[in-house]
């Protein structure tokens, strides 16, 4: 059996299985998760890594170096924000061939150090080693907030049936960035900068833990995908209102049949989910509900105005999988 | 310019430059040794990143998978240990074509799995990728011993003049355990075992900051080039006499016209080289005591029993040269 025939979550599984899941009394949070956290002396570490491989996340043809040193940065910022942490430092991961250009490789350091800057992450060291593809592996630190010595965290297990889902910002423009991207729209479109430069949410995140959230996932995936993230680890099901979610304007003018679709399925948006009590969810500024967690089967099911269940071909992205 | 004319250490400095030196105030050690150092509340957090790519650190043709995650996995725990720290937990991510086997990746865990129970290390996380070549690269995180608050800690830069230099274990058996393996020597030979399942030696790492060594770094490069490393960033220069570097047997009699040069070229030993005062070096167990810091340009020198230099035509490893 090849590992596509699994996909990427069937094999993380079967791989977290092999390693174990003793752990350590001072794992707080294990795989599965946006980040790991650790107990250090009085202190919640996090940790999170994610790569971006050429001809994978980024088409060197078309992406500029600058956007994918930003997006390798700022993506797992994201994962830092969706446990509702603050970034602290990274290590870099550089593969390469030897015949890249060293110009290409102080363009995306630059976009790197601008996310590092934006964000306030020191970039602490890294690895560099020679590849067939260019591609980019950053793991990044960040720290919990704390209450009474408990670390304050947005787990993806922790939804619970009657809490609302709610969303940062507006979801789709990403996937429609990168269709304008490979349609040769410039890179300054405002959209496709969606795609290439996203923001990652971390006051959005801060704000959710110190409210008393505690449930919270970063859209990469796709909207449907990773709501069922949280419906698996939380053994429960969830709700979404087609008519509830943010659509921007751009979004409805570039692609008026499919904008729905993009919202629910395209990924890469990087803003947060956020799952609890209405009054929690609530408190934190500039969020949109566009759900609620039922009991049920640990599935997303997506109702129109009329409450009749949409479905799409795809729900989502695996790495693994065409 | 590409990036092979740089050369691995020459684009990891200019790219340090452009990520720029400022940095935060808790970061303790930044880019350029063997871990960083961050101070989090009361303790000090290191880390560390290390890839090994298929077809550069291992052919998949001669490699066993489950060498290939003890490797990833214990080149990083020598990280840690080159810094005098204790490994905490690690984060790894796997790139892979969708066409690997699934059981090659359960092999390659498996090998994971087994250093992380060696090492008393918590696999917390990672993330998969699609790539065109199967890749692990791990992310560790240790913690410094303290004393009065302050982190002990082995610097690469702390290197003075006067101070002996000395080195754990044997050297160049895992070159000679390449060569082995590349001639078809069955993958259980103790000499091939020493290339394909280094040991980290976090004993000694932890005796050294305890002992008062203030200077070390592993033997991942090459011996000549690794103690080079420590001129360069300690502004001293380094005598190493030959006739004192420990050579084991099996080395001799395997390679008897090359041992000396695979002991000072060869690389991924991964034993520790001490640098410190003779009294403090002298409370470290099982090291043997190769040579000394110097007044001097900041480059190591191999002298032979007449006291004269013995030069290779190559000091060691770099990632982005042949």
């Amino acid at each position: 059996m090849d590992v596509s025939q699994l996909g990427e979550f069937g094999l993380i599984e079967r791989l977290t299985r092999i390693v174990g899941a003793e752990g350590s009394p001072d794992l707080v949070v294990g795989p599965g998760d946006d980040a790991a956290v650790w107990r250090l002396g009085s202190e919640y570490l996090m940790a999170t890594t994610d790569a971006m491989v050429e001809g994978v996340h980024f088409q060197p043809e078309r992406a500029r170096w600058e956007d994918v040193g930003w997006k390798a940065l700022t993506t797992n910022v994201s994962d830092i924000a969706a446990m509702g942490g603050t970034p602290l430092f990274a290590l870099v991961t550089l593969a390469l061939p030897p015949e890249t250009p060293a110009e290409a490789m102080d363009a995306l350091y630059r976009g790197l150090s601008e996310s590092a800057r934006e964000y306030g992450v020191a970039i602490a060291g890294g690895d560099v080693v020679s590849a067939a593809q260019v591609s980019v592996t950053v793991s990044l630190m960040g720290r919990a907030a704390q209450r009474d010595g408990e670390p304050l965290v947005l787990r993806r297990s922790a939804a619970r049936p009657g809490d609302v889902i709610a969303i940062t910002g507006t979801l789709g423009d990403s996937a429609a960035g990168l269709r304008l991207l490979q349609r040769g729209v410039p890179a300054d479109d405002p959209i496709v900068q969606r795609h290439t430069r996203p923001v990652a949410r971390v006051e959005s995140g801060r704000a959710a833990v110190e409210a008393g959230v505690r449930c919270g996932i970063d859209v990469s995936d796709g909207l449907l995908q990773d709501v069922g993230h949280v419906c698996g680890m939380s053994n429960a099901g969830a709700v979404l209102r087609a008519v509830d979610l943010p659509l921007s304007d751009g979004l409805r003018a570039a692609f008026p049949d499919d904008a729905l679709e993009l919202a629910c399925t395209g990924g890469e948006d990087y803003e947060l989910l956020l799952i609890g009590p209405a009054t929690a969810v609530s408190r934190v500024p500039d969020v949109t509900v566009i759900g609620e967690i039922v009991k049920g089967p640990p599935r997303a099911t997506l109702l129109d105005g009329a409450g009749s269940e949409i479905k799409f071909a795809h729900a989502g992205w695996d790495a693994l999988r065409p």
